[in-house]
């Protein structure tokens, strides 16, 4: 059985997946959301790419069997299995200006963007090159006028995403730091990794 | 009266905007849509985000009132008027790619990032660094279950686009090159600049 590496409450990982390993991202307590970027591991300027994967997968809403596409229109992992089947590919990861900006707070916040930039940096990417992530379990609902509201995750514990690589990867994971994201609490996530047999 | 410049069709054109600036931006003909990239003049890093936008606007659709943000959370422009009133930001520059994976065509096609990236190229820019663009009378319908549908712009002879340059810009438009986005035919978008006074 793979080893599974939980990421704590309002923290992120990086980690390296080979070409045909299967990721498995899981929810284990419910209602958290887990940030996902993904970036060729040799060649980090190829990453991933909401306006080509929407594009391509002809959907706002990707799960199992839709595929997740980088800026160089290559696939990049495919989703194999989505227990909870909401997730979200339209918001940018929250930051310490999403804070200040939606919600008036002030002084420091964890958030999403640091966490990503804290764990991407070490392998020489900066916060600047970090794409629109797919938001695993996030639940961005839309009306026909096109308004966005962020509800609380459906998600429930156990509840997880498996993945497919496509490619050589360079993955980060985020347990999501913003209040309105996670139903007002914040939890950790878990991942293993499959090699490819 | 501001100098009117033409964007011949399949083409793209690049240039700067001060910070006051009002950028319009025209169909002269009808049904023909304008992808727009946006850049910090002064730190390519910074960037158009579409993440970003829609996030803080609450909105998947864009028109008068609402801002085009950055990566770094700031106001890149603001659209100040919009005779259409439909603009899209879900989907990534059509590339030779998409004709190829969408299309099925063969051989050479145009393509907004071929042309982005062309103009671009001369100001220090890689193709890998342009983000999705803010899709100027592009018409991409969306019902609840996420299915995204390319249809002709509504847009008539005449409709504009004003902006509102909140920092100063570097700017890239094209004419764009994919059939189904611009009810079959091809062609040019025109731009104007009213300094700030």
């Amino acid at each position: 059985m793979s080893h599974i590496h939980t990421i704590e409450k309002q923290t992120g990982k990086a980690f390296i997946l080979n070409k045909g390993d299967i990721l498995t991202v899981t929810d284990p307590v419910g209602m958290q959301v887990s940030d996902m970027v993904l970036f060729n591991r040799h060649d980090h300027g190829e990453k991933l790419s909401s306006g080509k994967s929407l594009d391509f997968e002809e959907s706002i809403l990707l799960t199992t069997g839709n595929f997740l596409w980088s800026n160089r229109s290559r696939k990049m992992a495919k989703i194999i299995e989505d227990t909870n089947g909401r997730n979200d590919f339209l918001l940018a990861p929250c930051s310490k200006e999403t804070f200040e900006i939606m919600y008036s707070h002030e002084g420091y916040h964890p958030s999403c963007l640091e966490n990503l930039t804290k764990n991407l940096e070490p392998m020489g990417l900066s916060q600047d090159e970090i794409p629109t992530a797919f938001n695993i379990f996030m639940n961005v609902q839309f009306d026909a006028s096109g308004k966005i509201s962020v509800l609380p995750p459906t998600s429930k514990a156990g509840d997880y995403v498996k993945f497919e690589a496509m490619m050589d990867l360079l993955v980060c994971l985020t347990a999501c730091s913003a209040e309105d994201s996670n139903g007002g609490t914040f939890k950790p996530i878990q991942y293993s990794i499959t090699p490819s047999s």
